[in-house]
């Protein structure tokens, strides 16, 4: 296991953690003055932007970008709907590309509007998934599975589970050609009893490993986590595993608060961020 | 798969559905009025209750009692205190028997106070759980493990799938000399791409099904579960595998709702129950 402890190059900072506040070129600024090794942005960010400027920006800061955040949901009622997912998605592809981003972060969409067939929804992302991997190869982007807490089936991911996901990356891309893999979030996953004995299956499916807190009491079912440290999750034991099975990407932190964390400004959030994963992660 | 449709005989109650408002007798009155088979009562609700009375005047009314709610949590700090959960739950396997309750629920605890050690949180249920058995045997009311949803992991139940459950089932009573089972709810499983399976495997195990919806969006992590039908769940498609597993008792519906149905009065929230049930479960 590696000792990250005041190694914020080994740190990336997923921009959703900053709440949104400030542009790209600012978040980037702010991450290299603190040595921070890596960003995952999002599209909305990027969209009308010019993403080569960006590139080349993170480059001349000698920083990388963990994800691209992330998918447009392939489940929906209707043929066209999910077609249209696919092409942003395969559109999003070429985005990541050009920011040389380590893998595409997929979350996958709950139940079709207004149905209750959840077996229908992992057939609807699995088929939307199997239509991009050729292009994912092609750009050299892989695909990571983001397995997402169950709470959010309904309405945000009908992957729940890294069990799950690895099935779906063994039926998706069996022999590996396609690099498709997982992301692994502390925030998701850490409940599950099988979590060590998946972990290891994955091996070097592993594209990202996302750190967070579950809080005590949790008040929201998307926007209360923690800082690592404020809540229960022994995350540094989930490292031991993720690295054991051979990851040896940045420690990205993702956390959406919209009750407390937003509503610090950026630099207090970054320092605070920084000094957490070195402690806690 | 049974016709329930129209005969209330094969419904219970569980009685937190009511908000708590009324005495028990009142409840058992009010579901005899409606032809209701069964209800699940709390111990809360006969504490320093003369329990034979209670027992008489459901038998009296050919009601039963499809569980009883629910364990004292077997995960705790010191030793002291799990062992007088063990006590707390030896006596209501008591109450449970002269209620000739068809089984005695479990929510097993999450986190011992202030730890992040999950396995030791299983290692502390199953200990508990194991040290039961005999009791639970000798009085003749079956233990029903209850996996609770993930996202009460935490604060309430480190037993999170039904797979979990099962494969404790297994690991303590391995010939099911001693009829430990598991309780099957629909809002804290549907999720799980692999309840299929499980309930293929769990057959005879499955000593209780509870039902109720998952409501989109979801705004509190207990007390904000719907009436079948005001959500997501194909709570029949379920039932149709729990009872191809075997299982031939009432269907019992808990539902835990702070701002919306336990401001209702008892006689509107157990028509709606007897019509929802009838057309949605």
């Amino acid at each position: 296991m590696r000792d990250i402890s005041g190694k914020p190059a080994l740190y990336s900072i997923n921009t959703a953690t900053l709440g949104y506040q400030a542009p790209l070129e600012a978040i980037i600024d702010d991450c290299a003055q603190r040595g921070i090794g890596g960003i995952a942005p999002w599209r909305r960010e990027l969209d009308g932007r010019n993403v080569q400027d960006i590139a080349r920006r993170l480059k001349n800061c000698h920083m990388s970008v963990s994800g691209l955040c992330r998918s447009t949901y392939y489940t929906a009622p209707t043929l066209a709907e999910r077609r249209q997912a696919v092409d942003e998605n395969r559109r999003a592809l070429d985005t990541a590309a050009e920011l040389s981003a380590n893998c595409y972060m997929q979350v996958v969409g709950g139940l079709p509007g207004g149905s209750k067939n959840l077996a229908e929804a992992h057939r609807q992302v699995k088929e939307g998934i199997a239509q991009l991997l050729p292009h994912s190869r092609d750009v050299g982007v892989p695909i990571a599975l983001e397995p997402l807490h169950p709470m959010t089936a309904a309405d945000r991911s009908c992957l729940c589970s890294l069990r799950q996901a690895l099935d779906w990356c063994d039926e998706l891309d069996p022999d590996g050609g396609f690099r498709l893999g997982v992301a692994v979030d502390v925030y998701h996953l850490w409940w599950d009893p099988y979590l060590a004995e998946q972990l290891k299956r994955a091996g070097n499916r592993i594209l990202a490993f996302h750190v967070s807190d579950w809080l005590v009491p949790t008040t929201d079912l998307v926007s209360d986590r923690g800082m690592p440290g404020d809540g229960v999750i022994d995350i540094r034991a989930i490292r031991a595993q993720v690295e054991a099975a051979g990851f040896k990407g940045l420690v990205e932190l993702e956390i959406f608060s919209a009750n407390n964390w937003w509503k610090q400004n950026q630099s207090l959030i970054l320092d605070v961020s920084v000094e957490r994963i070195s402690e806690h992660c």
